[in-house]
């Protein structure tokens, strides 16, 4: 089964991350990849771009399924590979309420993320200003904590969703790592911290740890004042 | 079962637009519903709050389960009511990758459009640019040529990832329909136009169409001249 997929991934996208650890989970260890670079620009080679026009990372195949969307992908192994390795979507309605709830303000938590670390990659000199520096801070760590609060409400030891790990977890903790990577306090966002540790140890996240943060083990402080 | 949901609505929003075609298709009409106004803030309103610390519509309730995020609420709907009305995620392998492959470039596309129609909303005027304006609707009108190919690819009458209607339809045609009403060109994007004319006839998207959209059927032509 593994044999017949390729991700084309890229060092610490947690985009590309998602599909590892999913894989991970659902036991197919064994499937083709390739690690490409983003600074190289391979995300727009001949490879990439035959499966995925947008020549984006992650990009993925399953036999002739192409499904390159992150969340679209880590969906797709739960349903053909259901019964194997992790359960990501509970059965209980209550939990799968929490589950999808959480896996979709993910996408909140990464839009916030990009527009303060990718703000001088995206914004043109001339179209700088501080003051969208201060707001887009602003709204990240209002967001940030919002989530800070959602583990403050859960038992100790909770996941993202639920007690137990689920495709919420599969979604947000590289998004959480990443923040953690770029700086985020621990001091001020001690639950994140807590979910972090918890997680970052489990052997689906372990064997897909971006081998780059191996050798430079703490990014850019971009995150540091919030 | 529908008795027991509670839909917080706004007129036009493809999210909330989203969870009313899902719950249509799924033959849970008889559901409780709050059409409420953004203009007055109602979003921001104690009941909204009550289950959506965000404050946005939609907010939805099942019972005690609360799931506000669209995609999250059309996925729980799709796999609490699995076999009853429309089944919206499909069973075989390579229609269910076509399926989710679309439904998360949505999101994309939901981007792109609220970076071009929410331009003056979300940015301050002093840091206003013609450039940012120009180089969002460029993106925009790319994006849409995207999709407008992925149609041409598909055998006419096709819907947005196979030859029959699914939760890519449900994600993606209330971004196409609010593309047109703010005055995307049907000659620049025909296949666009012949989607959009084939699902709006369907009994769910009729039977949830915008009120605010009958009585004044065109609005702004912001998109008129990607």
């Amino acid at each position: 089964m593994a044999s017949s997929m390729i991700l084309y991934w890229g060092s610490g996208s947690p985009p590309c991350w998602r599909i590892m650890i999913a894989l991970e989970e659902k036991n197919l260890q064994g499937y083709q990849q390739k690690l490409l670079s983003f600074e190289k620009n391979e995300h727009k080679s001949e490879p990439v771009m035959a499966i995925n026009p947008r020549g984006q990372l992650p990009s993925f195949k399953h036999g002739d399924n192409i499904i390159n969307e992150s969340f679209g992908a880590c969906l797709y192994l739960e349903n053909q590979f259901k019964s194997q390795g992790t359960q990501l979507i509970p059965d209980s309605s209550a939990e799968q309420a929490l589950v999808y709830q959480r896996m979709f303000e993910t996408l909140t938590l990464q839009q916030k993320m990009a527009d303060v670390i990718y703000y001088t990659w995206k914004v043109p000199e001339g179209e700088r200003h501080d003051s969208a520096v201060k707001r887009n801070k602003e709204a990240l760590s209002a967001e940030l904590q919002l989530w800070e609060g959602y583990f403050q409400k859960m038992d100790a030891g909770s996941y993202a969703a639920v007690k137990y790990f689920t495709m919420a977890d599969v979604m947000v903790f590289p998004q959480i790592a990443y923040a953690f990577r770029f700086g985020l306090s621990q001091e001020k966002f001690p639950k994140l911290e807590e979910y972090h540790n918890l997680v970052k140890e489990r052997s689906s996240v372990q064997a897909s740890w971006p081998p780059h943060w191996k050798e430079t083990p703490q990014g850019m402080e971009i995150l540091k004042d919030l």
